[in-house]
């Protein structure tokens, strides 16, 4: 099979929101009236992203939902993505999984596939995502990572740290319980984007950023872009571990540094942490409630320079955890 | 160095146009009132699309021109980009080279570099453009591969096949004078990307697109989307190769068949493939002067689908010519 075919069996569908699809030079998109376009783009790569046996369709899923991640943390509505794919070579049944595993999550959320690239390479899947964020008076509604002030509150969505648990199980340096590794595998595997709750958040968050390499880590984007430091309550965080609620973690199977280890560092999980001032805590439940997601109030944005860690009495915690870095 | 610093030291410049560039989750765009978003997507990938050992500031000025080309072909206006890029190691020297080639040409355009990606893994480097096609009564004026018809001139721009030329002799499987080697490695290396051209020929031209695969199998494209057919004329197309006017060519160092292999497939021109109304012979002349770029009247477009090559006298010429597939 060439490269047209396989573009045109696996990889053109229609666009009604597009002006116009897959198939010309460019593809054609045209923003409503008064919408500003949010873009993002991210590179997967195999044994750094993801495992050469992973299932096609998890990976196709995934591939996108990075990048939806990145819309979700800023606020935007998704509209459309390319897609530039290098295949070392053709295998029809990995394009039939993978492009199911995309195309389930784009229609999910209305994200249109308008154009690309292939050819022949290492592996390597490059995902353009675009969606529209309003502005209102001139100004733009977009989340930013700037906007977090001393005072605000301090957010995150969902569980952190299960995906982390996964990886270390699969490369076999931890051991987990069957059951245990099933649901945390599918966290790192079928991360779910938090789009709805990124455009409750427009006008209720005053910062916000998607965690793909560790929540410590990420936060210390906000912290620099926004001039501001922050404390985070360790005996909250811990319970973000969703297998910390499993039997073979209470009876022991990991320290609780350990654990918190994976919450605080763990990476990969695409939840948004965000900011919000203290009289925006009704605006902050009244939007999880809407996104039907849950959200959970960790810590507090500093004057003070930093990243703090205490525990439940407020006691300082030690303890240095290290953020994914893709050349660390 | 780490990811964020390599960022922030080779990539991460002022973008005056965009609303908001590279170090968010997102980058934000906003076309102007009444414009629509071209967007193309393209992925290199060493030994397919370029040589190990290629000048790292070359490779920065393809990996965008190739993007731009496809920009042209619209006639769309440069805009902003992102870069997604693939590293085996951090090579600083190599980063400096690349980052040099790569803003050269984008100053050149006015086309910012918004956002993007990197990480470790087997070179690869995916850039997405973005640029701005004016809408008028609801129309769009940008170029597309749809509207040739019956009558139409063909037309193609600057010179072709010596990109291929150059490609053969460092492959090693022709020599080459070294001049002629110099020049026609530059075209391989440098192509240039026909902003201007694109631009000029909206209401000219009815199709459009750029040459990346050879002009024939890239003039299928617009056959085919158009639903018709063409003749062209080998006597000109000849003279598109600049290298035919060197003494050595004159001297017999190629066969006229081998140069016409060039020219009508040799791929990797990177110039735009046009088609036009007879009536506008004089609107077209007028755009190329305005883009001060030479363009060339190669045939015309048929109701009878497929592709014919006549010589000067209108006689059938026999030979196939296969174009570049990316998994041929």
């Amino acid at each position: 099979m060439g490269e047209f075919d396989l573009i045109a069996r696996y990889f053109t569908r229609p666009t009604p929101r597009a002006a116009l699809g897959v198939g010309d030079d460019c593809a054609l998109l045209q923003p409503a009236p008064g919408m500003q376009l949010a873009i993002s783009s991210d590179m997967l790569v195999e044994g750094r992203h993801f495992f050469a046996d992973v299932d096609p369709a998890a990976l196709g899923h995934k591939a996108l939902a990075v990048n939806l991640s990145d819309l979700a943390a800023c606020g935007a509505t998704p509209l459309a993505f390319t897609l530039a794919l290098a295949l070392p070579r053709v295998d029809e049944a990995w394009l039939q999984g993978f492009s199911q595993g995309l195309f389930k999550l784009a229609d999910a959320h209305g994200c249109e596939l308008v154009g690309g690239d292939t050819t022949q390479g290492p592996l390597n899947i490059c995902i353009t995502v675009f969606g529209e964020v309003p502005v209102v008076d001139g100004k733009s509604q977009a989340l930013l990572r700037s906007g977090a002030r001393a005072g605000d509150d301090v957010y995150v969505s969902g569980t952190l740290g299960d995906a982390r648990l996964a990886l270390e199980a699969l490369r076999g340096s931890i051991a987990l319980p069957a059951d245990l590794l099933a649901e945390a595998r599918q966290r790192l595997e079928r991360p779910t984007p938090r789009i709805a709750l990124g455009r409750a958040l427009r006008g209720v968050a005053s910062a916000a950023l998607d965690i793909s390499d560790g929540l410590l880590g990420d936060l210390r984007h906000i912290l620099k872009a926004s001039g501001v430091g922050a404390t985070l309550d360790t005996s909250i965080a811990i319970e973000l571990l969703a297998a910390s609620a499993h039997p073979a973690c209470a009876g022991g199977l990991f320290s609780l540094e350990n654990q918190l280890e994976c919450v605080l560092a763990g990476g990969d999980d695409y939840e948004l942490a965000f900011t919000a001032p203290a009289s925006a805590r009704e605006a902050v439940l009244a939007a999880a409630h809407r996104a039907d997601t849950r959200v959970t109030h960790i810590g507090r944005i500093d004057a003070a320079p930093g990243l703090r860690l205490v525990d439940g009495q407020g006691g300082a915690v030690d303890g240095r955890y290290a953020s994914f870095d893709h050349f660390g």
